[in-house]
């Protein structure tokens, strides 16, 4: 079975509901665009004044609340109540792994939401509504999670063999894979949402990808990445992580570049690319805050290096990195830039 | 805000999960009627070629997943497969309270499921689906919970002030606050489903209710309510318990007669009522084993003692049910018959 990776749960101080203004600064840009989107774009049959909204990928909250009463607000102004026959009724459906903490995203629903609540437990690489059932799709900050570490990276005895945790090291081989297991699961992706959505409905696509000529590890997220790596093997010298072991760990994490989405989304066929922007926004980039950077590896990646190397690796992980960041911040500082991306696409 | 009642959580020995064959034996006796219902009473436009199904109250599982298997086994035997230009898409919506363990019931899906699943939180006596959205609704063993302990029944200055526990003391007025109560959430939930059902769409309602002239104090069900209220006093007495608080203590739990059923299906003028039947199960009435039973009181009312009472309290009161429980045999093995009911409902 693949492995699936899911953000820290409850509302505590470590969980993701509590360290996700990064996103949250994405999305608040992301609002007007949305807005001009479904205003001039949006062209579907409303006949059961039935309007449904998922959002892939939602974690356990408060963001995925943000993005979906964007959605509807913008849904509001293009059809106001004074126009209709009876009231546009939404459901929104809120979809992630089924070991996502919906427990803790139905305990914190807004208490203002106007619309009715599903969860949608499964893989967004696959089918997780029924056919034509979708008029406008969402998914911030997820797609750069592969559906698993492509075959050959974590085998000592392939080409694609990745000894270290991710990017500094990428051969061609390691390049190829990595690229071959986005391009697989970015289309099983959008086969199954060309499926869903109804004709003329929209998909919004937020995240962060590779400007074109930009390595992951010229990148800040992908020298963090590289860091991390750096304080596991540190770890494993001391005895506390398997060294065997961790030559076999990689992230299913892959950044993509412009291109590689752009061709995908044409392969696939079934959409129209409406809007692919870089947007901006005053946390496009982490602040180099060393506790911070700890804490937001622990939310992000705790919880897959805990159940692979145990929770006192985990920790001793943690401790590392916060105490040796200083030492990074000067290389950090001059990091390429990558890319939060907007994406539009209308189903034809 | 009201109270809201849910089943003990998780897959453990003391988890409604483990502790639901009493159920589970009405729902493998309903089974066929519900078949026979589908193939000669259900009546819809299947023109989108999708089938959505809910279960009002699902708790965790396995009794749902049982529950809509033979409704979508049923309904692909009506509508058989070669007959159709496109196969039906089946979409669950299992609906409990917002606080029912739905991490649990996603983790727990039948790995052999052939639909698209959906968790649906909310209080099925308000609508939790959109409009014209539903083709069947389950709700088994749910109805004979209130959305609360009806007014008056704990103000020791009202008339309907009910000291004890339950069903023993009841006076006129105490009947008839239980009774009101029953007939504003029934009818709310009426009222939901009247609205969330298609045209045609049926309604499966399974349960423990009273026939009509029989008293709840002279069933079993009533005589254990009454005794675990007598063990609450002993713990009251030892001073566990505050008496104060547990004079004004009552679980909205109302068994309700045939005729009122009936009266308030009526009234709400929605549905044609199919069948009213009463269905008997090899496990009709508990079994008379003070383990079982200490257990049974454990899953279904220790939460709900434990959030009032605290740990100990609740502890303490199960060990004397299982200790002074052979003393009440004799009583129980000559209570009246209450009633496993089977009602189908059809949407007009």
């Amino acid at each position: 079975m693949a492995p699936t990776y899911t953000m820290a749960g409850g509302e505590g101080p470590n969980s993701y509901s509590q360290h996700s203004t990064y996103q949250r600064a994405l999305l608040e840009v992301a609002k007007a665009k949305i807005n001009g989107a479904i205003s001039s774009k949006l062209d579907i049959n409303l006949d059961l004044n039935r309007f449904n909204i998922a959002d892939f990928g939602c974690s356990t909250g408060p963001n995925t609340f943000l993005a979906v009463q964007s959605i509807i607000d913008a849904v509001e102004q293009k059809y106001p109540k004074e126009t209709q026959d009876e009231n546009i009724e939404f459901q929104v459906l809120f979809n992630d792994h089924s070991n996502n903490d919906f427990n803790t995203l139905f305990k914190t629903l807004p208490s203002t939401k106007k619309y009715f609540v599903s969860g949608v437990p499964g893989s967004f690489f696959g089918r997780v509504l029924p056919r034509d059932s979708l008029h406008v799709g969402h998914c911030s900050y997820s797609l750069h999670w592969l559906s698993q570490v492509p075959k050959g990276i974590t085998d000592k005895n392939s080409p694609a063999w990745n000894k270290d945790i991710h990017c500094t090291g990428f051969s061609k081989e390691v390049v190829e894979a990595y690229h071959n297991q986005f391009m697989i699961d970015m289309g099983s992706f959008l086969k199954a949402r060309g499926e869903e959505l109804v004709s003329g409905g929209l998909l919004f696509l937020l995240g962060s990808c590779l400007p074109d000529g930009v390595k992951m590890s010229e990148t800040m997220k992908g020298m963090l990445l590289d860091f991390m790596g750096k304080c596991l093997h540190d770890v494993a010298k001391e005895g506390l992580i398997d060294q065997e072991e961790l030559d076999s760990f990689n992230f299913p994490i892959y950044p993509a570049h412009v291109a590689e989405f752009k061709k995908v989304i044409e392969e696939n066929g079934n959409f129209t690319i409406e809007a692919f922007e870089k947007i901006s926004h005053a946390n496009e980039e982490f602040p180099l805050d060393p506790n911070f950077l700890a804490t937001s590896h622990k939310v992000s990646f705790g919880g897959v290096l805990e159940s692979r190397f145990g929770k006192e690796a985990m920790e001793k992980t943690m401790e590392l990195i916060e105490e040796k960041c200083p030492k990074i911040l000067p290389q950090l500082a001059s990091a390429k830039s990558g890319m939060q991306y907007f994406i539009m696409l209308r189903r034809n």
